[in-house]
């Protein structure tokens, strides 16, 4: 089981993005087809299926990036990308439905660069469409008849449940004052990581892996998430807005405690202290921001969030080490984690 | 099977609602509070257990008639109500999700005569809450080791799904201009009659009973739905808001085609043309209202209504009939379909 390479087993064709695409896409466009007529819309125009007017749009979906991580998975346990179709079609479907409502909690106009669904359909039709997605991922999940059925559901049960107390301690956080790292990782291992953990336990279940194997998994998964998410707060302040689809520093703006500004916050210096007196006021001008952004990075936040992403990636890799996966497979995810955190797909 | 009856088995008693309320409400209450706070505390604030300051309260939480129905069902198949415990709380679980989203989407400012949730807490995190609920109740559903649990969560999802899709089509509906009777029945069949079908079919999954007694507890339920929406449209009008906990006359204000209205609006009078007349203009005041319900009335529509939703009354006893329950059972949901659509629990 761990002589197979890459070079022999041709996973690597199996497994390019539009492999994932192809296994995926006509799944979610089927089902999301068959919503009641005005969701059906809504979700397919949030996915990029059709634009505003309901015309066919190149925009794309997204990364599935979930659905990515658990076919690699699934190869690493010796199942076929198909064997886990439907929960991988399903955790997509789950993850979008928290996006659509995230946008209209955050007051998020953009998404992958055009209006985000509460724009363009409302704040009631597009609260629907967010809960018609939850339901239908679940519904997916629980109607799969692959082995293990009764395991995944509750997987993805449980996941969807931290995924929402994480959005929500976020949310409660940012009202109130201070918040430390060691509550930013609680709730990224909620909001972000839940469902990569999910992604990569999937296929294990279904082939029936043993306790401490699922155990390497969910830590793969879980790092995974700290890894990407505090790189994703590093982007938010000084990405390119062409490639987050997003205005720049809204979590800035939104005085969202994000990890460069959660370092920076706590730095002893003057650039700490100075940084701490602008983000207890109130100003959202772009200078303020670009000030706010300027002392972060003298106070070392950004170097300290690459520091700690690395670090958490770095964990990531040696988790899923321990999974006793196909080499081949291993290598896939290798490649796959890397690319999922520094967003290079 | 057939030949036990109300005085030798004590059903009754065990049927009370403190009966259901104490069998439900201990798993409802433990489960929520073991949300996220934040989201424990919206969520049991909704649900009556706490006021709006985080004091216990006294506010109630509903009638919980669909646990009442399911709890009943289970005896008519040989269940006892502690059988069907945890699909119960499920079910009311996932009923309040609805609610919580109704609110909002709806602008509705009170529920059960409380402040709604988000009128107290915000739209974000109300819209958070309804999540958490409608997750939790389906990971309920899904880790509940009673037999039938596949069937049963299948059951679930797909209700959950046609509430979300009856929603919308009421939305959309409100919108746009007419609707007929027709398109009225399809809304309320899938927004209000899903769950309570659910209620009814869960314990015949669990106890194994074949399609054709599904399919009468399925007719139950829908024909209970509709009797009980067109009373609760007519109530909406004409109603006592101290009893429905709700402003009057919101369906008339938001333009929301509800039976007596749909019926009066295709009357051939002279009531009915100036009912079409007021009706598609904006007017909102108290007495442009008034003036709109006296119209529905002298143009028949809440005789009508009152009519159409006995005869679905006597259709889901009918069906009852056909469910092969056990007696004392069926004389227990007769005597409940009568309190669910005359609102007298």
């Amino acid at each position: 089981m761990s002589t197979l390479d890459t070079s022999t087993t041709g996973l690597q064709a199996l497994l390019s993005p539009s492999t994932v695409r192809s296994t995926v896409l006509p799944v979610v466009r089927q089902r999301v087809s068959a919503l009641e007529p005005t969701l059906a819309r809504i979700c397919s125009y949030h996915l990029g299926f059709i634009d505003e007017r309901g015309d066919p749009s190149s925009a794309g979906s997204g990364k599935l990036t979930r659905a990515a991580l658990m076919m690699a998975a699934a190869e690493g346990v010796g199942l076929r990308p198909e064997d886990v179709r439907a929960p991988a079609a399903a955790l997509e479907l789950m993850h979008n439905s928290t996006l659509i409502h995230d946008d209209i909690i955050d007051a998020d106009e953009l998404r992958r660069g055009s209006p985000a669904a509460w724009k363009v359909f409302g704040v009631g039709l597009a609260i629907l469409a967010g809960d018609a997605l939850q339901a239908l991922g679940l519904q997916m999940v629980v109607d799969d008849p692959g082995a293990g059925r009764a395991e995944i559901s509750s997987v993805f049960a449980e996941a969807l449940r931290l995924v929402l107390a994480g959005q929500s301690r976020e949310f409660t956080v940012r009202l109130g004052s201070g918040a430390g790292i060691g509550e930013y990782d609680r709730i990224v291992e909620k909001k972000t990581s839940a469902l990569l953990e999910c992604a990569l336990v999937t296929p294990a279940l279904r082939a029936g892996r043993p306790e401490h194997i699922l155990a390497a998994l969910r830590g793969a998964g879980r790092n995974l998430g700290l890894a990407f998410q505090i790189l994703n707060d590093v982007e938010d302040i000084w990405g390119d807005p062409a490639v987050t689809g997003k205005p720049v520093r809204g979590d800035i703006r939104r005085r969202n405690p994000s990890f460069p500004v959660l370092a920076a916050l706590s730095a002893d210096s003057l650039a700490g202290e100075r940084l701490r007196g602008l983000w207890h006021a109130d100003g959202t001008t772009a200078a303020y921001l670009q000030e706010m952004a300027d002392l972060v990075e003298e106070s070392g936040g950004r170097r300290m969030a690459e520091q700690v992403s690395r670090s958490h990636l770095d964990s990531a890799l040696e988790h899923l080490g321990r999974a006793d996966l196909f080499p081949a497979a291993t290598v896939e995810l290798t490649t796959l984690f890397g690319r999922i955190v520094h967003r290079t797909s």
